[in-house]
């Protein structure tokens, strides 16, 4: 008899990820997935990759959901709040949504509109201190995929005061999983395929959550869509602050982080090579020209970037070991 | 204290696969893994995908995959049987390369050339009986990943006589993982992306293969190449040799198969939905023109069509649960 | 001062191949572009890639088109019809939709549904004679796709006597643009990316036409949807009639045709080569095992079998040289 | 009788992108394309697509390419200056290599290693007064590709004192066309689909070529090779000098250029839109957090990067209009 968990928002990508993690757990049993325009559909109709999962979605009923250990909320941002109060206090959530990372009220106003819900744990055990407090925690906000990437790269370097945090540049390009699952028209594999496409440039809603998690406080932020299902890279450049080895910084910041890995000299991050894992790989340079911090992270987005990371903070919650049911390896090529 | 096993040839995407599997298996232990020119390489350098995992390639001695209980064999065409030869008998062994595959030396010798290694128990275990011939066995040779796809569409069919084994045609395509990892400039990425591209019509060596374990006795195979880096869609057509319900006849063959699912009416298989795991997805019908039975078949070349066969196999012949250690399901989108 | 041409249905992809041709061709000038949903638009808002280009979409509106000597129809299937119907007699038509090219009305009132519009003059100049009929019609079907990549690799074959009608197997895999530019969940980049995935099996609509343009009596057509933007690879099987050499017969029959290339021995054709063009690339052979003729083609599916074969056709019919604005050379890599 | 070309390097990417842009001028007549391992084979056996041109490629012989009005060097870095040296005077000269394009030789010695050849004309018509400098020049060097993204977009802002030139932070990603036909083994395609892949992070040989065309006096400059052909998407920043509207300095500078076009508002380069045309798209605006400029610009790497870059210079040099044998138009989707 394993721990009950159940999946609100599962017809989605990141939430197909989740059914996929979980089916593969070794301590969860899935007691409900639900759906909003999906349900009453067999799960392998709606994610053939699950074909042989015998499962119906169901709506999102809030009292089916109750009956379950720990929920993963995969909503659309601006939906997880609403759910979230009406699920006992004892019943522990992972929110993969946007609702509940943001400390300031303003930032979420501005950037997604709306009532800020409150602000969670923020869940991302790799920085200092949180592995703790998500274990003591019955509420978890999941990291932004884009900001997994880029505070994984860079919130050691302004820590250890290695980084400047008021001039801080980022590029950083995503599969189109990351823009999700409704049919819009520039999703189109016509029109992705071949293609890198900017968008929100100077604007994204991100921002905000990076420079929280980051400590940041002068952010350029450019994200790109790159013509691949899945993956994150991450450029970041940061003025020095001192003569620093970034590589050395963040080894030291990851020596006991099983899924991040700051690679050996010589090897950069690429995204394929964390296809379907937990892992985000890391390496950091000094530019010989401008004498900037580059620091390349790469990850999975809905690895490490959603669901992977849902599943790693569960397992801290629940006691269990963080690394159970979760895989180190890529699925590559 | 786990099963030991060791991997030969363990720097090509087949050998790659198979050490991600290895890692992730609950029972075994690896032990060694060789390769030519990478050896002395460590094995992240070689695959990224398995940053994390502590290990040096090291040099293809006999003596060493001697001390394993079993060795995977991934070596290119041709080689396997001489290595093979040098392995005490109780080491068992699963040869993922074409040597031990056919019966008749002639075809052998026409499509391969040079001299034929004898025949060993053929890998595929669904089909009828063979699952116990290969728990049997210490010598079993992996089926190719084009047979794997058609002989699972077709060799029910044929076996049942609900298909005509004398017109067979079969059109097949496949990722570009399935050849292999040599740096030729057909299989670079500027060649490949956006392209569709047929190679040795009429003539592919695993003809002889896909007849042998089909049934077929006349078979037209046109295998394409496609833009995509894993996955096989099989078409297999055939004249029906009476009124069949072929989805009926597959599903009675496979009933007990966990990695082999006959899909729902209405859903056809596809290869994304089968990438990274050990699944293989069929569906059937009759064309209303021709009268033709049509089967698809989906798998991932490097899962059921390689090393996931090849852990399933090893499995059976160690005793193990067929599944252990393998996905059913695939890792999508 | 050039010829006059409008385009109905500009904003979907064979509409938008089309301006482009039309802005490159040298003796026609682009009076009116017309659309649905997009009408009132910036054309290189809805077409990024004819940024430059200054012109606004229009409402398809029959007297704005009237002005023109030729109009385009790009409209979805069922659609084109009724606006010819409104158009006067002298005014040429191109139709790229399938409203008329079936002879026989009950065949398109099976796989298309509604009243047959009746048959014009059939769209492939390179059959025997029907350069001449085209170049003296107002009213011209332009053919499918699918139909002109299998057409041209076929008709000869079955009008010589080479290929037995009744007994023909075809795959062939499109590029996404030939599903439109509808944003539907399937065509997702997502979806697509790394994907081959087949649909309507068995019952596709292009099969009543490809049975007519080509002769076949007997036909088995299973489409294919392929990880790319653009092109069509046909894989084409027939059984011989007698000996026959099928790429002598296939040279014979394009000897004069400026975009049919059958390719020297030892060459297949591929998507790339004629992503762009006008051209289709052609290859033959007879399987060793089989026995069955196998032909491949390949061609771009808004080329050759859209926009260019559509701008061919108008060539003819307007009494300009063929190849008038339209390139043999693809867009490689 | 047109102007005599020659193509030296003919058989690479490049080179097969000059063939096809010849093909379809209207006043180039080819008299020879030479090569160095593929001399003596067809054309249409080393680009396929350009099947149908009926071409032999020569050897690489000086007398021979004496004999053409105008020569197109296509070769590796570094082998140009000598083939260079042993052309006449009056034969007009575009060199697409990186020979000829540095001011400075330790930058030559520092980057690119041995002795440097001396600087040409800078092939970039659109630099203020360029134009008519290489409309009087018999040598010109052609752009680098990145080199073209990165300059048209930053070039006006240094030069109009908009932008500090002290601190320019480019993060740009390429199809891996530009990363040549060399079959290397990170370069196959089951390396590259599904993945970014960063290189020469922090050092790329590029960086002299970018400061001396741009003016920047310190750049940090990260290249990325995206899972496509072709295309640059260059995401270019720097910390404005003064107020400034960014679009309205881009605007102004390329006014009367026919390929470069500063998009409307609410639009953003994406590569796609650009390919197999010589037009590079632009847009900018201010980073609401970071108050950094922001400017996107997309080409195609073999077009406005290389070879169409190559034919507009031709032009130019020959007194031909600039846009001859150009297109404005992408080939899309």
């Amino acid at each position: 008899m394993g721990i009950r968990v159940a999946v609100a928002g599962a017809s989605g990508y990141a939430g197909g990820e989740l059914l996929r993690l979980i089916a593969g757990h070794p301590e969860f049993d899935l007691v409900a997935a639900t759906a909003h325009s999906q349900a009453g559909h067999r799960v392998d109709v709606v994610h053939p990759q699950l074909t042989g999962l015998d499962l119906v979605l169901g709506e999102t009923d809030p009292t089916i959901l109750a009956d379950a250990d720990l929920v993963f909320l995969a909503l659309p941002h601006g939906q997880s709040a609403a759910l979230a109060a009406q699920l006992p206090a004892e019943v522990r959530i992972v929110d993969l949504g946007a609702d509940h990372r943001l400390a300031d009220p303003y930032a979420w106003a501005q950037y997604y509109g709306g009532t800020h819900a409150g602000q969670w744990t923020y869940g991302l055990p790799e920085l200092p201190g949180q592995r703790e407090l998500i274990a003591g925690s019955t509420r978890v906000a999941n990291t932004g995929c884009y900001a997994a990437a880029i505070t994984l790269a860079l919130a050691p370097l302004i820590a250890d005061g290695a980084a400047n945090p008021a001039d801080v540049v980022v590029v950083a390009a995503s599969g189109t999983s990351g823009a999700g699952r409704a049919a819009k028209p520039h999703l189109l594999a016509s029109e992705v395929m071949g293609d890198l496409s900017p968008y929100r440039v100077g604007t994204h809603q991100h921002v905000p959550e990076i420079k929280q998690a980051t400590g940041a406080t002068g952010l350029s932020f450019t994200p790109v869509l790159a013509p691949m299902p899945r993956g994150i890279l991450a450029t970041v450049t940061a003025v020095p602050a001192r003569g620093v080895d970034p590589q050395e910084v963040l080894a030291r910041a990851y020596a006991d982080a099983p899924f991040v890995h700051v690679l050996p000299e010589g090897r950069w991050p690429h995204t394929a090579a964390t296809l379907g894992s937990n892992s985000c790989h890391l390496q950091a340079t000094v530019d010989v020209d401008s004498g900037r911090l580059i620091v390349l992270s790469a990850l999975d987005n809905l690895g490490k970037g959603a669901a992977g990371q849902a599943v790693q903070n569960a397992n801290l919650m629940l006691g269990l070991p963080e690394t159970t049911g979760l895989s180190i390896w890529g699925v590559t090529p």
